[in-house]
């Protein structure tokens, strides 16, 4: 028998765990869920025999090497930052470990200890990171394999409602971690390359140098730029591609909208507002607002963000959050950002009913060894099923726990650190994903 | 003989280092000069025997401790962050202490220490901070000895060129440190009160949210506001004030002007540039602006920028600077901020025959014992004398001296780390600031 390990298991994690239950008879697996609050994890999955449920405190030493100890394979769903400790105790005890999570530099420098242990650590195999990377580097080789030479990729991914229940002006809801809507785009200038030159766009004008991306089928989406494309260069081996462009979808208009907040100064996290506990939603708009004796906020607020009288679409999406309202914030020393969390959340909640939508879509532009010019678009849509079982569950779920199976079974045997590029990874992990309807459509475009 | 010693002699210490030596035989003082490079302090004060020019490196704790032990007192005119050494040392061989910075933390705590030594540390004595809150406390005391009761305070200073030397189309030229003129704002948002509501500006919008301020006899300024105006209502104990407002000055339509570089992202000092020693001046704007096959850079520019083809005022000034020339820029690894300082300096330098000048302005509104509403303003205008004198160098220079000599005759005799804002203090630095030319004009507006 084979034991897993799976330490942190939150919401994002049920269409993992479902994996595993079903996979767990035929391959003889037990599975260990740990984590600081179970009663949620009880009452869904106490019933599976092959799983056992244990109340546990990652900062427990002696807990947590006890339980990785005796187990074959550690899957850490822990917050980003917490996996270096489990990966040191990983290598100590010789186990395996799979995270969802960017690789950080601390856990690259761990590449030889690994690799010393004989043991393999997958980061960046969740959505975006991971079968981002899984269906750009199949058609990569593929280009490449053929003699073709890559001069262009761009690549977005977005996190968005199902149309069937985007049902808000703003075409959007919070699938994911709000606090990480809220502050994206912050930490540093985005980077990129355009045909051949680098360009760099700052936080203030990241949401109004946008892309608009129609794919087959499901209408047009508009992306804007993620932080640092230029490192993928290196990792995907197209060091002197000419154009290097990852980004983030949402519907059109949204970022446009969401710009107005930006150019307020109303998703600054790096300090708090005096007195935030008795402003109101109102008070809140009117902080970022010139003072003046006379004009409404709603006024100023126009005549502030540039908009005509007349103008309309993007006008309403603020008005319908809100934002104009003399409703209680009640939040103590709380950031702009903490206050417009508040704010949305009243409103981009998903309710019981409500099914999200993750949407990757990435174009090649590049030369076969005729020389002809071509362009594939290589699109994935995927609506989630269920509260539980998500489209976002699913995407980070299925490809963790399908390297989980393909590690055990000694299918992916490659020690040290690693990130899923490699043929004989994706190869595998995107047929079994294919098999669970995570599916890219190939488009050549002449 | 009392002992002067003075850390760090840049160029702005002309004018102190005159002051000093001014007064050196009728008050029977030496005064030792300690820099680290002295060839240029040699040529020009090596002919006083009252001075001592050393050659002196901070770090060396064994010369730092020998020379302060052996002074009376010790001017640093260091970065502001070296101060604190100085500080502890001043402390443990009970020394006098006097800087032109604004007061840090950590040198706020050293407040028991001082006052257990039985020494005097003062902090913030140079034009500003420093003069402003001399001039500014001055006015406030007399209001309220008078029984009024101050409802706003604005207060403005601008480190300018003369209008003499004023021949370029931004009417600016670099009178101080042209990293801190890039880096103007950085550092998080802009926090002020408004008749009586919390105002914050977002770096993105600092140099759009200008005011215009007359001073008679000197024309139109335009400012911009400071980075945290809130903390000097308990300075100044105006907790209740329902206006407070610090800012900086520039001629009318620098701001705006300014506002492009923002607005690009030209500013930001986070990140380098990939292959910044091979790009033009041209290039590097073209940096920040949107790919595009067929386009110049200059309509780009526009067109990003929203400006109409006959916006001239604004184009003009970022023409002049050259910044849609092929000009090499020849820096390698350099930061967004540090390769436009160096556009910058090619333009904005002083030369040989500039004179510089300082712009204070302060605005109390206030309410009279008898109810009625009342307004006071106060400006400074000081004009330099030559390339070495200049009023950056008298205005940091001569309260720095000035309080230097009133430490050594006793007549400031309050130990502890303070700032200028006591009535016995500020009185007999403004008498003699007078004296030297330094005079702040007031004038009841009806």
């Amino acid at each position: 028998m084979k034991e897993i390990l799976l330490i942190g298991a939150g919401r994002s994690t049920y269409s993992l765990i479902k994996y595993l239950s079903k996979n767990a008879v035929q391959h003889d697996w037990k599975i260990t869920i740990a984590d600081r609050i179970i009663t949620d994890l009880k009452s869904r999955f106490d019933a599976d025999s092959r799983i056992e449920i244990i109340e546990f405190d990652v900062n427990n030493q002696n807990q947590r090497e006890t339980c990785i100890k005796k187990s074959n394979i550690v899957i850490s769903m822990l917050p980003a930052h917490m996996h270096i400790g489990v990966a040191k105790d990983c290598i100590r005890f010789k186990k395996h470990m799979v995270t969802a999570s960017y690789i950080s530099d601390e856990m690259k420098a761990l590449f030889d200890d690994a690799v010393d242990a004989g043991i393999t650590i997958i980061n960046e195999i969740g959505v975006d990171p991971g079968i981002d990377h899984l269906s750009a580097m199949k058609v990569i080789d593929e280009i490449r394999d053929a003699g073709g030479e890559i001069t262009g990729f761009e690549t977005f991914t977005g996190g968005l409602v199902a149309p069937e229940s985007d049902d808000n002006p703003w075409n959007y809801k919070f699938t994911w971690n709000p606090r990480n809507v809220v502050l994206a785009g912050h930490g540093g200038a985005v980077k990129f390359i355009q045909e051949g030159t680098y360009k760099y766009i700052p936080y203030h004008k990241l949401f109004r140098r946008t892309e608009i991306i129609d794919i087959e089928g499901h209408g047009k989406f508009e992306g804007y730029a993620n932080r640092d494309s230029l490192k993928y260069r290196s990792i995907y081996g197209l060091n002197d591609i000419k154009t290097m462009f990852r980004g983030t979808l949402r519907k059109p208009g949204f970022c446009r909208a969401w710009d107005a907040f930006v150019q307020l100064g109303a998703t600054d996290d790096s300090y708090t507002i005096a007195n935030s506990e008795n402003l109101t939603f109102r008070g809140f708009i009117n902080l970022f607002l010139p003072y003046n004796p006379t004009d409404s906020v709603e006024l100023k607020f126009r005549h502030y963000l540039n908009l005509a009288h007349d103008e309309i679409s993007l006008f309403e999406k603020l008005e319908w959050l809100d934002i104009f309202k003399e409703i209680p914030i009640g939040l103590k020393n709380a950031t702009p950002a903490q206050i417009l969390q508040l704010i949305l959340e009243r409103k981009w909640s998903l309710s019981e009913q409500d099914k999200d939508m993750i949407v990757m879509w990435h174009k090649f532009v590049y030369t076969t060894n005729e020389g002809k010019e071509k362009e594939l678009h290589s699109s994935m849509v995927l609506k989630g099923k269920s509260t539980l079982e998500t489209a976002m569950a699913m995407t980070v779920g299925l490809p963790v726990g399908i390297s989980t199976k393909l590690l055990l079974e000694g299918k992916i045997n490659e020690p040290g650190v690693h990130i899923p590029i490699k043929k004989d990874i994706y190869t595998l992990i995107l047929k079994e994903l294919e098999e669970n309807g995570i599916q890219f459509v190939e488009r050549e475009i002449s």
